[in-house]
């Protein structure tokens, strides 16, 4: 294995939907902050009354399992030794790339201010020729295409029973392996994602939280190829 | 093994002390959430400005951190298997007791207010017999006297360098092994800490995040174990 591409999967990443703008808890959290009601991430810490009616309210509005995953990934010892690429999925189907190098906030507050300006602006800092966050071009489908992982490994716990050490040997030994992580509280995947894997499998006899799956494969990555 | 005790040592999390109530930024951060100065967290991400002349600053102030560290321990597969304890230990010196049982906000803003209550009230829920989250009334050394661990790890970049699979197998090899990871973005362990650890290791040849560290370590005792 050269790197690892880790794809964190339909993210509940995405500004308020036009269909609840007009909803008493966003405009109040909009006009709190100063912006518009679409210029604003959609949180079901906030917009729980709003998002009631929302399809598949359950995959959406957690910018906060987004944000652990990627500080996880991005802090991680392959990402340090310059062998992870990773890619954010999100729920409403844009796929953003993200610098090896960029250090992401920290603070919740902040890093849901800096997602709100890259989906406004396309990327962050605003018109850098190397942006530290971008929102890619293409769809999914088209990235798989480009990256052409060996193998896809998806993380369900409706897979195949793998330990996670086990999956590790198996992912460590592909040339091009792709991990597959969904960034969401419950739920399924969705067809389109499901059918992109070669393999799905699953690391545990619990339901894990993306966060912990995410830390958990990586680690055990790590350890299958000594990693220091 | 039949538990790993867990310390996160350290960790930024108090309320915003006496000597910056008084501070522009402390005053208005307060005023905007309804409570007094003393009643809420210090967070460098709102109090940068009232923090430079504080001792200490870059071990405090970080309620983030010790959300992440915490979260990743009690969704870990040890502590699902029932076989992790986990304390926080706080900059100015408190213990905190932790239900394995607990679901932490995963909201930071709902943390905060969850640690702040915690923090007054000395509980959460208030006059709970059996609280969530608790602070504990004796302090690190008598816990360390009460808990006896058979050998106490702690992780610091200036230790002597063990991988985390290694350092798994001596944990896991231990009747009742303490892991100290710190809970602060940079600085080092004050002697107090230091002098409790019968070893000093490092996983690492990068600083790792605390949440990397705990990520790693309970991920490599899970492997070792076999927890599925």
């Amino acid at each position: 294995v050269e790197k690892l591409h880790l794809l964190l999967a339909e993210a509940g990443l995405e500004l308020v939907p036009a269909e609840i703008w007009g909803h008493p808890t966003v405009a109040a959290s909009a006009r709190k902050r100063g912006k518009e009601p679409g210029e604003i991430l959609l949180d079901v810490s906030l917009h729980y009354a709003a998002m009631k009616g929302l399809k598949d309210r359950m995959k959406r509005g957690r910018p906060d399992i987004a944000h652990f995953c990627m500080l996880l990934a991005l802090g991680s010892l392959l990402n340090r030794a310059g062998m992870l690429e990773l890619y954010v999925n999100t729920y409403d189907g844009r796929m953003i790339g993200v610098s090896p190098h960029v250090r992401l906030p920290r603070n919740y507050n902040r890093f849901v201010g800096l997602v709100e300006q890259l989906l406004k602006e396309g990327r962050v800092p605003p018109n850098s020729a190397s942006p530290l966050l971008w929102v890619e071009p293409y769809s999914l489908e088209e990235l798989l295409e480009r990256v052409a992982p060996s193998r896809i490994f998806l993380l369900s716990e409706k897979g195949g029973k793998v330990g996670a050490a086990e999956l590790a040997r198996r992912v460590a030994s592909e040339p091009k392996p792709m991990v597959v992580v969904g960034c969401f509280q419950a739920g399924d995947f969705s067809e389109r994602i499901l059918k992109l894997a070669h393999e799905v499998v699953s690391i545990s006899q619990y339901a894990l939280d993306a966060w912990v799956a995410t830390a958990k494969v990586l680690s055990a990555v790590e350890d299958a190829l000594n990693l220091f």
